[in-house]
């Protein structure tokens, strides 16, 4: 029901401030939550070739302390709800040499068909929903 | 007590989803409320000169709809909230050809001591708070 | 034969050191390079919606200064080269506040077929070479 | 001599072509250039806090073929030249699964100081310019 991925900061991602740029964390995430979904057995380059994609449709982040360059940083990944048509994450991103918290946040994300121009909600796969169901049941 | 901006999107803010990536409307918040801050006399980049900082806290988002790339975006800031050492905004990101509204979301910035190694909070300055006040009664 | 642009430098642009990181300076070039083509009445987003694209095959970078947070740069593009199936850009990137010269740059970009997986080289659509031929008769 | 690093494509480093857009790959070589100096024993983020930093002055890249989302891409690092005040790297970029070549480049970093506002050249700290002589005598 949760996975741990690390990513090292990059120089690029600093900002002026000397810590990550507040939207970086996103990136962070998202690379969080497609490394687990891999993990599980669903890449999602393969869900996407499949004309099924997720897009984010909610955000919420908390800020407690700045990551800096070369730090490796921990997060860990929670799938939380899984709905007919959406499918929702929390994380918990920490300072990997000492465990420092320093962003908490949760995306929902919506599934959607990918071979129609107008890109419709439409359930999850069935494969991927009975992962979820699964994992969440861990 | 609002303010109103406009970014065009660029091509590298797409992804192979062919919309913007959800991250890059946090630069484009970001550049709006610090055009905001501008027009009121308050640049950022003089804040910080004169060794006041102002960190993203949270972040709260809702994703209606995509922008394309080459759309001219329209970002309106609402100044939301003043405390003793943070101040709040809300966004509405709309598609300016049609008003479609694609984005919405609020950020908490908290006012820290840029010229100590650790930051800390302290209260907006006077004047800054004294800005954002008038325009809050606006 | 040549065309002037404006940016204004984001927050996010920059890092520890202070200016913008170095790879940004593709993006005001890339912008620029699509608000010339915009001008010339050849919107990048149509010809890719035609089944066109360009894409970048070398680039060539050459820093003089860093530009800071909120300052304005004027980028200037001028169209260098046409061939059947390439065309090619310089640039020059200044402060627009004093004129500093900050990075010049060229880019070839290749004519592809967006039509097809593999994406195969292809001449130019006649329309735009003939205004390209045009525009460097200048 | 030489350095391999490993990276996996985000897809926020994606474009609405579908493969890498082109700035991405200088973050990639920035970040292999920075794990080999670590791995050399000479942390880039420590060199910072001695005050001396490494700037961007010169960029050459040529493109072969995209790298695409959640592909593994391999980075081989080379010093290329060391000079009294700059050090010049030279890169390679290929897709892990088959060795497709995607991108090479090179890049030349001047040696500044950090401690002085205008931020002058000066020579590389002598530990470094060793541990780059020895590597490069490879």
């Amino acid at each position: 029901m949760s996975f741990e991925h690390r990513v090292r900061v990059r120089y690029g991602e600093t900002d002026q401030m000397g810590v990550v740029h507040h939207p970086e964390y996103l990136l962070y995430m998202e690379e969080a939550r497609t490394a687990y979904m891999a993990h599980l057995g669903c890449p999602y380059s393969e869900l996407e070739r499949s004309g099924v994609g997720l897009a984010v449709r909610r955000v919420e982040l908390r800020y407690f302390a700045g990551a800096r360059y070369e730090e490796e940083l921990r997060v860990t990944t929670h799938l939380e709800r899984l709905r007919a048509a959406s499918v929702s994450f929390r994380y918990e991103i920490e300072r990997a040499a000492d465990g420092a918290r320093l962003v908490t946040g949760s995306t929902e994300l919506a599934c959607i068909d990918l071979t129609r121009p107008e890109r419709p909600p439409r359930p999850l796969p069935s494969g991927l929903s009975e992962i979820v169901r699964r994992e969440l049941a861990g």
